[in-house]
């Protein structure tokens, strides 16, 4: 049975019993740009308590970096960036540990998304190349289907990274599928949320890009780094020396976050801020504790 | 048991049994710009028999008055507009025959994809609206995600429908995405192929694109119109009166050509000059007939 947190003696026994929290960004910490309420002073509470915050995100379009600086901006501070894990991240974080894919064999990862995965890629030392590097090389008329052949660079090019792409298009896409022709190429996906939020509405998540990328290759990801999928915990807990049952997963969506936890067998919290209701908590039995707001922590406490 | 077409004697009967033909194109009657051979003749037997030929196409790029003009080239001829079902085509009829949208409503249909689709429907009497009216309505830097609220024309459209678009972007996706947040909204599909046969490789096809936009929207397509679905035979029907058991579909692909026929019980003629092989032939129930290529029906005959 979920339990609803309402009292202060609520959160002085989770203050005692974990001593780690997985916070999942969009919809708990923050929407869009505003930080949701009594967020910051939870931080401190936390931080007073030496308790380890990690920042798990599903979003591979920013950096790390990007992430402490908002956080910063909105009065978060002492965040460093082992303690920020993105889909970016997990994604250089796995093809290093996971896949061991070689650094030194002079070839490159094909990437299909923004550059906060190929910073990630290159910031442990693997080389990438995108559309947008062949933007550099081709002159515009020579973009095109027609002249496919000569895009393509079959033999510099040992593994592909597809994530969330706001630029995406059909030869993109078309350049993607001739590298996993060749079903010895691994095919890696950041992760595989159907829709990104915003503003007031949705747009095609990283999920739809390597859907469409899965249709026409006639291949599966051979591994999926965000949450729910294993490969992000591998990250995390490649990263930090986690004991699971004192670390607390922290998210506004039961598919993804609670799952996460679960799948895990770390204990989880669900906050309503983002697109659950009270009524679905309830009935969930991968949710451990649940709460209005991921603020009630701080605002429960005093 | 398939039966291997050989001899003149079961050339006579396949003359004397069906009287028409249905043809799959690309693979079947010509592989990209180059006709195969014994073609021409072929259908010039055919057609002083009295054969109604019939070239049935998943391709929604093309005008059906294409398809003429392609024959022609190849020395085709006496083929009138009639005789071109395409899925663009197909399309259009399942809009207009089976859905039975208004066309006096004021309204338009959003179509993800090329002036196949939009011509076919226009001249049905349907107005269309595309990524490309957009363009002309807005400056170039106003064509972006931030300003998706302006872009989207909700009280305008009725209906979409999504094909092969070989300038898909995500914006265009985003776009179609936000008309089939709303169920209300009848989505129809030209064809589901997932990849598109292109020089000496493939590309997406507009299955690939559909898929995308059904995963980004949470949607199924209403209806799919291009072959082996029902909305393709629906069209042929409604254009011609045909004897089912008179009727032969020739094609090279068992999944869909032989499926295609099979599905509606029409005898079927497996043709291996596209992707399938003899042995694949001969295990597969759904195939009536098959041989090396279309042209041995002249060969044989003589």
């Amino acid at each position: 049975m979920t339990v609803k947190l309402t009292t202060k003696e609520q959160i002085n026994s989770l203050l005692d019993k974990y001593d780690t929290f997985l916070f999942d960004c969009d919809g708990v910490v923050w929407i869009g740009n505003e930080l949701l309420p009594s967020v910051k002073e939870t931080m401190e509470l936390l931080q007073q308590h030496d308790k380890k915050l990690i920042f798990v995100s599903n979003n591979s379009t920013k950096s790390r970096n990007d992430y402490i600086h908002k956080l910063n901006n909105f009065g978060i501070f002492n965040i460093n960036v082992d303690q920020i894990v993105n889909s970016a991240y997990s994604t250089a974080t796995y093809i290093e540990k996971v896949l061991k894919l070689s650094k030194t064999d002079g070839k490159k990862i094909w990437v299909l998304g923004q550059s906060g995965i190929t910073d990630e890629l290159n910031n442990k030392g693997y080389q990438t190349m995108t559309f947008d590097d062949l933007t550099k090389k081709f002159p515009h008329d020579e973009l095109t289907m027609d002249n496919i052949d000569n895009l393509i660079f079959k033999d510099e090019i040992n593994c592909v990274v597809v994530g969330l792409d706001f630029n995406t298009n059909y030869l993109k896409v078309g350049i993607t599928m001739q590298y996993l022709l060749d079903n010895n190429i691994p095919f890696i996906a950041t992760n595989i949320d159907s829709t990104f939020p915003f503003k007031n509405t949705k747009l095609p998540g990283a999920g739809s890009i390597v859907e469409i990328v899965k249709f026409a290759s006639n291949r599966e990801p051979n591994a999926i780094c965000g949450k729910p999928n294993n490969g992000m915990m591998d990250s995390i807990l490649i990263s930090n020396n986690l004991q699971k049952d004192k670390t607390l997963m922290i998210g506004d969506r039961i598919n993804t976050d609670m799952k996460f936890g679960f799948n895990n067998q770390i204990d989880t919290l669900l906050v309503l801020t983002g697109i659950e209701t009270e009524e679905r908590a309830l009935n969930e039995k991968i949710i451990t504790y649940y709460t209005n707001k991921l603020g009630d922590i701080y605002d429960l406490s005093k």
